[in-house]
């Protein structure tokens, strides 16, 4: 299909296509599409004539693309498979191809604001099991609605960011008072991240029937946490320093489109929920995710098991009236399966630091050590066969700050 | 001192000096600064020579202008003090100066994360109270870290603008399933919002003897909230929906260093903090609050009284190394002084929606209705017997959308 060499049978395939921020050489950054092996460099592509988005690739940043809105995310995407299908580009584009190993890629967009979501059933029962043992698992609200809540947009950083281990009180239950230090539970949420591109107005609500209007792409999320500090923090107003200090996301953004062929039945939804809530075509996204300790796979997490869709938790978020900008990104939660190897945090998998996990090399975790490093991969099937490729959310802890 | 007539008796005399964005006649926004009753236009003393700012004056935001850094904050004070005060000015600057009334003013600066803190002993022990009857009324970290969350920075809006009622899910215990509507029990919160100028790089932490340097100024703001909506969704993670509609703040960011008369001894804290937390100098601020109800003052509440300082606030937020950037908000929380006529929420004034406020004209209220209009200002001593003026924040409830 493509003329660019090895690109038909790469999860970067003409059907994925997705976006980032790429720089090479001494340049700034412009925005760049995935294909195989190889950055497009669609900056250049526009300023030779061969593209039309408004000049909104010469940019850090995907947000002014992204507020073109789905009609043009469509036609783009169409251009971009044209341009690498039809010979007649293949001289001029084969120039704007720059290899992945010569790149550095950037956060792909400025966040507005940043919401984590609870959605896996699974995860969302370990956890009340573990930290409320011989009470219902779940809180009464769980499958009524979406819950989530804002965390720090500021510190959401870009795949390859070192982790600074945070300092922080925590207080165990039987401890008189709380101490003060580096977190000795770290660890992290493999989650799957939702890009808003279209904005509403203040007022306006987005229907769960219009998600594709409004998500531009999606994205890998490492929603790292310091379980010792958030547990002693966290009653009654929820998250906060537990959480705030790193967030890491994919370099590369999905779009949402080249996710059609990976939608699946989600879980049914018992008991029914409440009309604005309620899907025409509800789907989920078999999104199949690895992560990879110190480079031992230690669990796969199957994002088809979330209980709550992205078009829910979007509806839910603006139901309110709350508006959305370009840039606003809300996560999915930590994504757990059934079974305990799918787990998506390490305080699942070691069952609240009682179990510890063994890997590849006969060493042992509970959480995280310094210089550990995590990697969170992805794919989904696309269409005729394909794969999709999310490329990887990946993290390495430095010792706390003295 | 000034040569601006009527300025030294007045609550924005050349003590204050509060900055805003404004809009004259079809020019787009600039900041200005206010002066008595006129706004001097900072752009047009800039463009005239008389004023370095770097050229961060022609704005529709104060951002580039705080991200200056704390010496050049002093220095653009000092010198619009001298062009106030010099008569050898005052041909020149008369011009730029417009009368209050005809200006429209912006949002001040573009937020880049909001943290709503929980900073009022007696708002969150009545809370409690109201809400968990029998049980100890502060959670048992309460009074070792300020608590505090995230809250939605896309839905802060400047004074003035409409609140739409927001709709959502809502359950009393007594009902078996939630229901979806309007909010029947729409509230406020008075608080004080701390305005972030310059920043810091994530790892970093801010001491609690440095909050000078990042704080640039201070704001009133009303963090509307829908309780009943807030009430089924806020466990475990905290507020989302019943407070992300809107956040309403002053149009006038006061200065922090307007301000330092108004230092007053903060609550002694007992148990003592941990080290992170105590100042070597620690001062309360003395903002004295009027919330009033369609033109009735229902309460005053005083910001004398909150228990964590926002020095102790800002430390506690970067302690984990979550960095700062120019255009964070942090807010006090509810200001509820010991008194029920101090309380900063209509959930507390009418404790619970049990005891209906009477109005001037006879009317009663519980929660807000359609119509209602709700304003809070508030003034602190400043120096040699002034007084210092914080403008208002004001919002009228519009109905909730079909």
């Amino acid at each position: 299909m493509s003329w660019v060499n090895g690109v038909d049978n790469s999860p970067y395939g003409l059907h994925n296509l997705p976006y980032g921020i790429f720089v090479h050489g001494r340049r700034s950054g412009s925005v760049g599409v995935r294909v195989g092996d190889f950055v497009l460099d669609l900056a250049a592509l526009e300023e030779r004539g061969l593209l039309d988005t408004s000049g909104t690739m010469r940019s850090e940043t995907l947000n002014a693309f992204m507020a073109l809105g789905r009609s043009r995310w469509e036609a783009v995407r169409a251009r971009i498979v044209e341009v690498l299908t039809d010979e007649f580009y293949q001289a001029a584009v084969e120039r704007m191809l720059i290899s992945v190993d010569d790149v550095t890629m950037r956060l792909p967009f400025a966040v507005a604001d940043y919401v984590d979501f609870y959605s896996s059933e699974h995860h969302a029962s370990n956890v009340g099991k573990i930290f409320r043992p011989g009470q219902p698992p779940l809180t009464p609200n769980w499958k009524h609605l979406p819950i989530g809540y804002h965390g720090r947009a500021g510190t959401v950083v870009v795949s390859g960011t070192p982790v600074v281990r945070p300092s922080g009180q925590r207080k165990a239950p039987d401890e008189p008072a709380p101490t003060f230090g580096p977190s000795t539970r770290l660890d992290i949420e493999a989650e799957i991240g939702f890009v808003v591109g279209t904005p509403t107005e203040i007022g306006d609500r987005v229907s769960v029937d219009d998600a594709r209007d409004h998500v531009f792409g999606v994205v890998l999320l490492n929603d790292w946490s310091a379980r010792d500090i958030q547990a002693w923090e966290y009653v009654p107003l929820g998250p906060f320093l537990g959480k705030s200090f790193a967030t890491s996301i994919s370099a590369w953004v999905v779009p949402f489109a080249a996710l059609d062929a990976a939608r699946v039945q989600a879980p049914v939804q018992d008991p029914a929920t409440l009309d604005y809530l309620r899907e025409s075509d509800r789907s989920g996204i078999d999104i199949n995710m690895a992560v990879s300790w110190n480079g031992s796979v230690v669990s796969r997490p199957p994002a088809s098991t979330l209980y709550w869709t992205p078009a829910q938790q979007l509806a839910h978020m603006t139901v309110n009236g709350a508006s959305l900008r370009t840039g606003d990104l809300f996560a999915s939660g930590t994504v757990s399966g059934p079974n305990r190897a799918e787990a998506g945090s390490f305080l699942e998998l070691s069952w609240g630091g009682s179990e510890p996990i063994k890997l590849d090399d006969g060493e042992t975790r509970t959480f995280l050590l310094d210089g550990d490093t995590v990697v969170i991969s992805a794919t989904a099937p696309g269409p005729n066969g394909t794969i999709v490729g999310f490329g990887e959310v990946t993290g390495t802890i430095g010792a706390a700050c003295p």
